[in-house]
């Protein structure tokens, strides 16, 4: 039995081994990449047993994915490898120390073909918590679909579901997401969206309005991130800041929405209220943008209690 | 005014910094591959104006093959830069020194969108030769059509036309495949299959029957490569074995057979015999076994006058 | 339920980005290096269950080697991280392409320290195989113990046991090492020793005289590995030969004897003849002689169809 | 035709893979440095057509620097591969981030050998514009003298020059370079120094002073660079600065006064007003002390549009 | 005849090529560690004859620290290479840019044999200076006697004495060390803790206090580090700060306290007063932090004119 | 005191990272190259003292080459920083694993301006023997003169002149370099030309035929080598071949010469007979082509007594 079980693609990623056009690079490093297993490393750290389900490419790049994970040790049971299409594959492109681009080689890979049979729902049932991101419905119908009925098993077995919205408007048309993910937050319990693509979704410019609003559709806990600001809160008890502890050196801000996401679970899966769950995963966040790569420095637990601040920062 | 001129598709090519799965490297070397731009280097080198045409992605990928080919000197002006699709890339596998894998993120790739309004009449009318291989019909119905149109326009202006078999079956299916590419060689001039696919195509066993059977065909010159043999020429003169040369240790057999025919067209360019530019072809094919990389290290003209064996090697 | 479980040490191994007295270089690679670890992955990759036990340090390399092996699809359950010790390392030297030395710190290493109290009963009870080696027994009294402990366990439950005989005079006094081990063998089912070993051990220079004394001492059946020629099989049936493939070009003979042991013990569990059990060493041992890296190019079961040769190669 | 030419000398650099003197280091990265091949380079991915003379060596590193520069789609028509002598090369050398020492080894290069006769009357009648900087000059006698023959020839052809002083005491004496590098600012449309150099070359302190003191020696406009202030412009409409943008974080200062250059020349060359045209020049040279490299960062026409303030910086 | 000379451990460190944990990290590089021959490097490239005693393995890991002295000019003349056990060896890891953790592999090594019939006594006496640190007296009991020799056979001959605390609580129980360590200081000339590790040793918060204290125990001059505020000195004269120089970026702080130790011991050899001494200290610590490697960018006598500050310094 | 002295120059080389023209390399490696100093080292190594008088210029790659050669215990108490030239650079060009290209920055090097008065009479006095080639006399007339220099100095005072030919037609006319080099012979007690060199200088085809001419211009002994088939003695016991040992696989042939000298001349210090150094050379120099790098890997006495082979070889 898992404690938490997500589901989504997760990528062999080159990145370029100097700064500069990609045409004047020549040698890259492998890592792997994936919004929804950085979220099941990041607890499977912090002592929780975690699931993550997709489909792999029958190949190398696939059996990476999946060895990584099982090193990490994540359970992969229901990873599919699939001998009909690819593993998806990116390219970073660092420009300087602030701009990125981001070269796909994913249309039709493997875990674009993932579909609601692959969701095993004894899994999910036997699970504690249910995580999904908006990545994933991006991908293709039947990824929707597959995240849909992964979501309707949780609740029909009373697992809660965290929603991290994770908006990528390069993968689709702005109005589909929009629908498509509105349509998903009244099914989640914890609603994780980050100020600015929450600001794209309902046009609400007020933080407080906003998780006001997301709080309305039904999740139990609505947790706006904010960057350096902290993140906004709103429960029952009605919404409060929780501050970021503060960061001296910026070294890689991929993985921190992944890494809070994380933190805050942890808390959850532990019993700790709204409020120290979300100061869970801030310290988490603001941990991993001092680090490179996207999971690969995420603390265990012995790290985390150098890492934790003894203060009180709820305010 | 280009001496030969040729298309097909150019892919970035991903070569692993040690042997094993890939699961298991962790670095990768970027570098250009394509059998057609190999031959257009290769004729570059030994001092002919060479010109390739195909689509690239309009992307970091599409430039460095580009510009890599400006970098040697070839004409790259009809090359379209295409924003809807990416330029081709594989992974290169080495499990030992003799076993090799490849994994292919190619298709809908910019280059198999290459059409027959792509083909520059002018351009193929004002070369003293055209070359092309059996990939690019592989590639998609549209890159066929444009082989055929700049057969069409060469042969309507006069300009021979060279053509190298390259016979892929994991890019297309047998009987499509066979089909498809017989039907081409009643179109060219110099026809260069290797032994083995020509025998595929053919089922014909003796190298000597399929010359012939080849000949009748239409080339005006048939060259059937068989590796450390050499090769056997068959044209109005009938059929005759030209020796290939000795090679004492082998680096990368991969790039021979575009290397000799850059060295039979260069000697055909330059009103060599048949049985010569089949000699110079020797040369090049057996030095680029012994060099790592498709291309990087084919002879210039002051390289090819050390390599050249003096005595005369025809039988 | 594994299909084998083994036990002993993995180190970490750093391997020298060139060859030349350590002094000189500059650059070292980490990697994963066990003889019983091997032999894990080797079957694991032809579709079995295998199971690994050691101890290793509470460190980042002590979970370098615990990843590893899980990504590998290796039950690593019962082994231990003790956080009284680091995990054992070890420094390649490479004087030119056959000279090799090594530098150990693996002295009182977190492995050293495995014991009989480490040895899970049940855990081996419910293996079809248990796999030693006289590595083990070379570390430490306790691993001694403990090695001793497996093997009494599994007696007593019928699994038969594989010893690889692994003599390391580096690790300890000749003498000790000869009647440690020698005490070892009647108590095996399966006994590998190689051919120069098997000598030093007894004094016997005749392959033949030397498998029939050590089958005399109880195994079921004896193999012995002598190289190039191939490997000599004793038996109920008596005493023969079993050619070695053909090695075009050996690339690392380090892994062989793994490799052959995992050859060996897979047929054995695949219910084959002893002979063709040994065909099927002698297949992947040959392989890996083709491979750099100890195990990380073992063969899986597709590789190993393309590898095993139609002939019949008893004699 | 081309729309600028440029004349210099261009040589291979090598940079050290970490810092530290250079008798620590191991490893070095080969690159291509030269001031005016940035600007050439700088102003081709700007969408003009640029020209770039000199002498290389008949070397590899001759081809390196030719074939580089046709990769970036520059006019290496005139470029001459001279057998007598070698391509320059130069070693850098970080002590820490902000410390570099440069190792020479360019006396008597291919480049120092340039001479009036190299340079082409019709290819520079025929451009929109010549750049030359005051390091040619201090190369050699006949590379002075070949950069007053481009002079000429722009000049009877009414063609604009533009001039950047780049005054570099350690290719030769202060007392020769300033006489040399004063007498050639009366020659010149453009004269572009930066602040301490025009201050060593006229011993002037106020930089409104210095600018009406070029201005009256000819130049139709002279831009004093000044660093993180920005720029000062001085024209028929007399002197006012003009800011530099802000920039977050330096990568790297090394090439931007030669993307200054380039920035500025495009907006000349485009028909922008000086103030405009040295906005411009500011946008790429913030924009280039936040990439590594000299010239590899370099912004095309897509990446500018990106960085181009919006607001009107002219005060 | 040296002007100084020091006793201790080197190791051989290997170096991350990548942050993150261990596991993930797959290169590493090879460089020397060791605080006592950091100290004799930095005095060594300021001009002085520096020496070195040790005991190494007779191994490559000895003949690469043994011959990196040498190479840096240090007379080893006295170190050891011991057939009986290898040289010690570590393992950096770097979490982010801020978190070190390191890994040792040196209990039992080589050096740890020191002994005090391994201290060459007229070597000491030939001196004119003998530095040790705290680090030493933790290795093994024979380690701290041979300390105790050392001192005592400088203090026999009148050989001023250098030691720097250097407290290492990893190595030895907290108590040990403080008895140990404190019993040191009334045999030493120069007294050289850093302000956080004086407060261990003595409870004392104020640095005024500690300094009075530490110089009631006897040395002639005490010299409490205090990073960016500076240093702190008491002799004869009494207490006062030295500033410290500004530095803008660090890059790495350790060595800092080694390159004090040089620079103050440079200062003394040089007869500078106590005052100037620490200026001089204060500048090669200051510089230290900007330079990446432990001793590697320490700076010669030409660098330290460009980095000496001229204004006086003192307050 | 030496065993003995030698003198020439030494210089650094970039080694490139992979095969192919050097304008497709990217990476270089760092390292020493001489043969004088190469024959210091080798005979170091094998427990004779050995000094190298050269120039180098007063820069970091003059410090390198020093500390290299200080480093593997070499005196270099002779050689001169020299602050007017640069340390001379080579960079190596494998077009694959047989051709080898040199591009030289070595004119006007530090080590060319090498002069007589730089020869310091009494340390080649003190000496026991004195090594020069054929190289140095090429570099410059200074050069020259100093060879003659330190050759008078040893006559003068007995000691051996050891002389091996190395006859480098790049650097040098053929004509001057004959004539200078035979006048060199008459002043030798070993001469030790290659077969291939020994023709080009004498036009003697016979090797029997040259080694007597070489043997009556007045050398006490003459070796020549002939690469496989091992060396041809002739002393005043007349001619005989010493057999060469088998190579299986030759990695490296560059240095074999070196290590052929390194090898006799350490056998004639230990007082063998000509013969017996002869097949020590043979040793080392069919060592030295199994390993990478010109003397990286040369062997010290632990190893040769693995590599000696038991069996008398001469014949």
């Amino acid at each position: 039995m898992n404690d938490i079980v997500t589901l989504g693609e997760s990528m062999v990623v080159f990145d370029p081994s100097s700064t500069g056009p990609l045409r004047h690079v020549s040698e890259f490093k492998k890592h792997m990449a994936g919004a929804e297993s950085n979220v099941a490393i990041g607890l499977a750290r912090l002592g929780h047993r975690a699931g993550w389900l997709s489909r792999v490419g029958d190949d190398e790049f696939g059996r990476y994915i999946t060895g990584t994970l099982k090193s990490e040790g994540i359970d992969v049971s229901r990873v599919i490898a699939d001998a009909g299409a690819s593993t998806g594959v990116m390219f970073k492109e660092r420009r300087n120390n602030r701009l990125m681009n981001v070269y796909y080689y994913r249309s039709n890979s493997a875990a674009s073909r993932l579909c609601s049979e692959d969701v095993d729902k004894e899994w999910i049932r036997a699970s504690r918590m249910l995580h999904v991101t908006g990545i994933t419905p991006a991908l293709s119908d039947s990824c929707h679909a597959a995240v849909c009925q992964a979501i309707r098993y949780a609740r029909e077995a009373g697992v809660p579901v965290s929603f991290d919205l994770n908006l990528r408007l390069k993968l689709w048309d702005a109005d589909k997401a929009c629908e498509t993910l509105l349509a998903l937050i009244p099914e989640c319990t914890y609603f994780l969206p980050g100020y600015s693509e929450g600001r794209l979704l309902t046009g609400i410019a007020s933080i407080e309005d906003m998780a006001r609003y997301f709080h309305r559709m039904g999740p139990e806990a609505v947790v706006i991130k904010d960057g350096k600001k902290g993140a906004y809160l709103y429960d029952r008890d009605g919404g409060r800041w929780i501050e970021a502890c503060r960061v001296e050196e910026v070294a890689d801000p991929i993985g921190a929405g992944d890494a809070f996401a994380a933190g805050f679970l942890s808390g959850v899966l532990k019993g700790q209220s709204h409020a120290e769950a979300v100061m869970l995963g801030n310290v988490l966040g603001s941990y991993a943008v001092t680090i490179k790569g996207d999971w690969e420095g995420l603390p265990d637990l012995t790290e985390l209690e150098c890492l934790y601040p003894v203060e009180d920062t709820v305010r």
